[in-house]
């Protein structure tokens, strides 16, 4: 074991970003804080079974954003005011006291917002297999986000040649390469800023029930549900029959304190709509079967991953606030390190 | 054909349920009204390969509500003001021009709110082969209710035995075949009226949120959607892991100028629930499969079936009209005639 091997242990700075207490409304840059402590370079006692980490990105994720409320409302627990927040993030292990792991290895999954984090479940860690693309993609196209565009409209939408397909927050992580896999399917696919068939942006359109009638004169056969409220109810008002709708995530609600009334349901009675959310973590296991498709398509360049990088965990805070503002262009993560 | 048969046409008065104009609000009485028409007892030439069908019973279903819009917001079309209402009811024919059918038989499906009704659609149709029960079943446990049960709750639910299954509107047609249903899946059902393992109503209650954990403490598996607005609202806040939503229908929505909103949309992903939208008459080709499981059960009495029953024609608007203040207990039924 790690502990018994008799090294030096070094201490070294760790910076950290704090969370500060819990937050109402949108989240600020003052929600949170940056703090350096010291750690020492060896895995303690108390955490023999873990592994030492090294972390180089760190991934902002809309789901994050519940996680600031003090309560049960997230699928995952919340932050803990004075604690570094958590999620998720490329690292190297740099020491192992866990059979799955040895030092040198790359690794993806759950990690602190610092540079350096004792995991204590590093059975939540994925060994990185393939080192050939940017290891920031890890935060992204082949990591949760990756998973969740492909479990949400292969396994809950089954698209098929022809369908029209909508997706909300494109420009996200997730929503770019939704609509990249739709067309992939042979589907019709409307969003903005990535080259799709169709462009508009929630934001600006007044009424997004006629701005959705204007480019599905025909109707939404699969709708990739990612901002929730009026948009929600503009695609329910214009939905085809046995249309599909994962629910992934509602990001224009997470800075509301009661969350906006969605008046359309009685379309899935008439449309025969299925509905349905999920959480990627529970799809996991189809992770091999991902990557097998989606490594060989980013290497021939088949699908492209636009990636907003903020430089050094200082920026962090502004990095994640921006996400809610939509100010990100394509997959917002924090580089904290280099290998 | 019936029409060259060379049969003396007998001419007889036909009482007729007219639908005086669109409504808003709740339908009164007074939005139909009845009138008396003479019909020649024989099949027109227009209509040489319909069935001439004398009514026995008349179906009241909610259903009905969205056809009094002026509008295509219903997945069936809207009443003509002016003409006779229609809907589901029992038959039986006194002349055929298609194949399937012969004088004598009895039917259920669509027919016209009136005495004589010449159907140009029997293909819409069902011959009873049954007749040993009684025939207004074929307006609820045998018909389009019975089904519109069997399909939300099996097919969309598959209900696992130990669930616990919340059934609204439960004192309605579908509604008590769903709990009945649920109870010989081994499920753990709550609703009113009908000896379920618990009972509230929930037009008396004032919190539905407080009520549904008291009755569901450990959270709802299986919802069958009857109510809609805020019903929907207070079942979302209490679902279980993976739980399933079949959605038959909004009785409390079909009154009002808007919709009322929905908010607790997020539980579907916290929760992983799927929610379907579904048309009966989508799955009618399981109506043999549903016979043979449902047939047996009523004669062991293993089911039971209220009905609820207006004599005649003069008070078939008040009993559709009842059914939105949910004056009925059990399948609201009007008798028309005796066989």
């Amino acid at each position: 074991m790690a502990a018994e091997e008799g090294q030096v242990a070094v201490t070294v700075s760790n910076k950290q970003v704090i969370f500060n207490n819990y937050v109402s409304g949108f989240p600020k840059e003052s929600d949170m804080s940056i703090a350096v402590g010291e750690i020492n370079l060896k895995l303690p006692e108390s955490a023999a079974a873990g592994v030492l980490l090294k972390n180089l990105y760190l991934s902002c994720d809309p789901y994050m954003r519940p996680r600031m409320r003090n309560s049960s409302g997230s699928y995952v627990g919340a932050f803990q005011p004075g604690s570094p927040l958590s999620g998720y993030g490329v690292a190297k292990v740099l020491e192992s006291g866990h059979p799955n792991f040895e030092k040198g290895d790359l690794v993806w999954g759950s990690t602190g917002w610092e540079e350096y984090t004792v995991s204590t479940e590093p059975g939540q860690l994925f060994k990185i297999q393939h080192k050939d693309v940017p290891l920031s993609y890890y935060t992204g196209i082949l990591g949760m986000p990756g998973m969740t565009a492909y479990v949400g409209l292969y396994e809950l939408c089954s698209p098929k040649k022809g369908e029209y397909v909508y997706v909300s927050a494109a420009s996200g992580a997730v929503g770019q390469l939704v609509g990249q896999f739709a067309k992939l399917a042979g589907c019709y696919v409307v969003k903005n800023k990535f080259g799709f068939d169709e462009a508009f942006n929630y934001k600006e359109e007044q009424d997004l029930a006629a701005a959705l009638k204007r480019y599905f004169p025909q109707g939404i056969d699969i709708y990739f549900e990612n901002v929730g409220g009026k948009m929600l109810d503009a695609v329910l008002g214009n939905m085809r029959l046995r249309g599909r709708i994962a629910v992934c995530g509602m990001i224009s609600q997470y800075n509301l304190e009661s969350p906006e009334g969605v008046h359309n349901l009685a379309s899935l009675i008439m449309n025969r709509i299925r509905m349905e959310g999920f959480i990627v973590s529970d799809h996991y296991h189809l992770y091999p079967k991902y990557l097998e498709m989606v490594v060989p398509k980013i290497k021939e360049g088949k699908i492209v991953y636009v990636e907003d990088t903020a430089e050094g965990l200082d920026n962090a805070p502004a990095a994640l606030v921006g996400l809610f503002y939509g100010r990100n262009v394509g997959k917002q993560v924090v580089k904290v390190a280099d290998d």
